[in-house]
């Protein structure tokens, strides 16, 4: 693309037009961002391909990261699009092994959006960002007319202190994948809103700052290797982007992994996969094989973590055969086996 | 508001829907700013109310900006929003006294949007932080409905290193008032194109890096003060953010503001004054009267600061009594003297 500049490299060029999808955070999203992004983009800092960059300057590593949130409902149970959108960048900058320090926030407002919903949503981030112990600190607002918008897009970018370095590339075959809880809360309760499902109890998002966790982390495990918040396009797609950046294969256990039953209920009635589903207060962890006890306790010691489960491990040499590099596989509930693969399509649009 | 948080605040109470011109730069955008915001976003660190923050890590001064852009063509004569998003979020940080160093970009995409579109804005983003020495190290992507955007929303975010601060606060009596060049060029570019007017010669956005006059002003001026990019609402509002914010009044000769005869022209066809027009690649220094000079010389030896002019002066004692705290008084090209007040509506939507 340096070159001719205009010319639509393969795969996009069989998409002339933007779809959902390419939002979606599954194969599409990844396609945009290696086709098109980065070979205009390509510089050493952004190699890693993490939650975050992480920058050094004069001598200090710091994270660096940036996500717009579109979410449709701007309310839902649990949380709003401000909360989402503080705990959500916070969060990126935790995975770089980061402490978050500082926020910003930038508005696009529909004409005629109410007043009282940007308020509450003001709130809402000002409240979020005490309870994550950061300060939003600069900020713009932009206006468009009615029509050309949807209420409210939010986006937030932050700036955190690397603590300890933590890549895809250190993640080691044998290594033990970790989540710090159930998986597919968030996606769920934005579902169940959207599509006006009653459940017996409430379906809540997940979201929440995720720093707590690493911190604990951080503090008993030497050989922490790698983090990430399984957000658009849930666990699959986290697990496949890691397993593709780092080279390796990983063997999950679907009896494992923690899922709520109502989660697990509304899954099968919305024909959803809870492996896909969005989370926005959930990690995974790869740590080594002998620290995953420590990173369990580490994990269990604090609310949020509560519910946290060795879910699989990175293949090792003799796992290869069965679960080639790049590849995520499954042993699954019924004593099969599975390819996990990478989202395809869109399958929640505007989740987060 | 942070009891009860709720209650809509004077003077936003008459205003029960965000209307175009709480973005346009003006009073209402500093009326959300003020009763809004800043209540529920208290902290030291945003009291300056900069282009950007200043915030302290490990004994470093960085700077901290954020813009999103929204502006209507996507692509215009002098540029597109890619390299206006690269250049606004690098002059944020300049404007903070600080060289601009790594940048996030954000983009919100409308279903639909051409592939060709997205990549041609792209390559400018790639091109602009090329140009102005900065290294785009992270970034999302965000697809909402048909209907739901208008093509393409950019936010870029930036990180800066402080060399020298510089704040509205410390603009002092007697400073002398410099624009590095010809004013209004931007918004008068985006205008043509949407009202479809066609003038003798093109008129083209002036959007730049202003990083290389800062870096000059820098070396060459011990008493530079503060510095500021005059884009939405133009000088005027530019003018008297910093009034305000340093409690001080100035003076402006409207027959030493350079703009360029189309600009006035264009501005007497649309019904516009020039002083609200926004720019891209202009700044406002305040500078000690004795090193005015100086400060012309520097900017005039860069292509970008060619037309470089005083243009009036902070009140000292004898004036305050025509020139209040926090007024700008202009002296009239046909003698007279009239109040420059900050831009009350909405004059250009999505200019930037």
């Amino acid at each position: 693309m340096s070159e001719g500049g205009l010319q639509c490299p393969l795969p996009l060029r069989q998409y002339p037009n933007v779809l959902l999808a390419h939002g979606g955070g599954g194969q599409l999203s990844r396609d945009l961002l290696h086709h098109l992004f980065l070979p205009q983009f390509e510089n050493p800092l952004l190699a890693p391909l993490h939650d975050g960059a992480v920058v050094e300057i004069e001598g200090r590593s710091l994270a660096f990261s940036t996500d717009s949130y579109v979410v449709s409902p701007l309310f839902f149970p649990g949380g709003d699009i401000g909360r989402l959108a503080v705990n959500g960048t916070v969060n990126d900058l935790a995975m770089c092994g980061a402490k978050p320090l500082y926020l910003s926030c930038g508005f696009i407002l529909e004409e005629g959006l109410k007043m009282e919903d940007l308020q509450r949503v003001i709130l809402s981030c000002g409240e979020a960002a005490k309870e994550a112990e950061v300060l939003l600190v600069t900020g713009d607002t932009k206006v468009v007319e009615k029509g050309k918008g949807d209420s409210l897009f939010l986006n937030t970018s932050g700036i955190g202190l690397v603590e300890r370095p933590l890549l895809p590339k250190m993640v080691k075959p044998g290594d033990a994948i970790i989540v710090s809880g159930t998986i597919g809360d968030h996606g769920i309760a934005i579902m169940s809103v959207r599509e006006g499902l009653e459940f017996e109890s409430e379906m809540k998002s997940d979201t929440a700052s995720l720093y707590p966790l690493v911190a604990k982390l951080l503090d008993s495990c030497q050989q922490l290797h790698c983090l990430r918040d399984p957000t658009r396009g849930g666990i699959a797609s986290a697990l496949n982007e890691i397993a593709g950046a780092a080279g390796v294969g990983m063997v999950l256990e679907e009896t494992a992994i923690p899922v709520r039953p109502e989660v697990q209920g509304a899954c099968e009635i919305l024909g959803l996969d809870p492996l896909y589903v969005a989370n926005e207060g959930k990690l995974v962890a790869f740590v080594a094989k002998e620290e995953s006890d420590k990173a369990l306790e580490a994990l269990r010691s604090h609310p949020l973590g509560k519910d946290a489960a060795v879910i699989g491990e990175v293949a090792t040499g003799q796992e290869a055969r069965s679960c080639p590099t790049g590849t995520v596989v499954m042993h699954t509930a019924v004593g099969g086996e599975r390819i996990v693969e990478m989202m395809s399509g869109e399958q929640l649009p505007r989740i987060c």
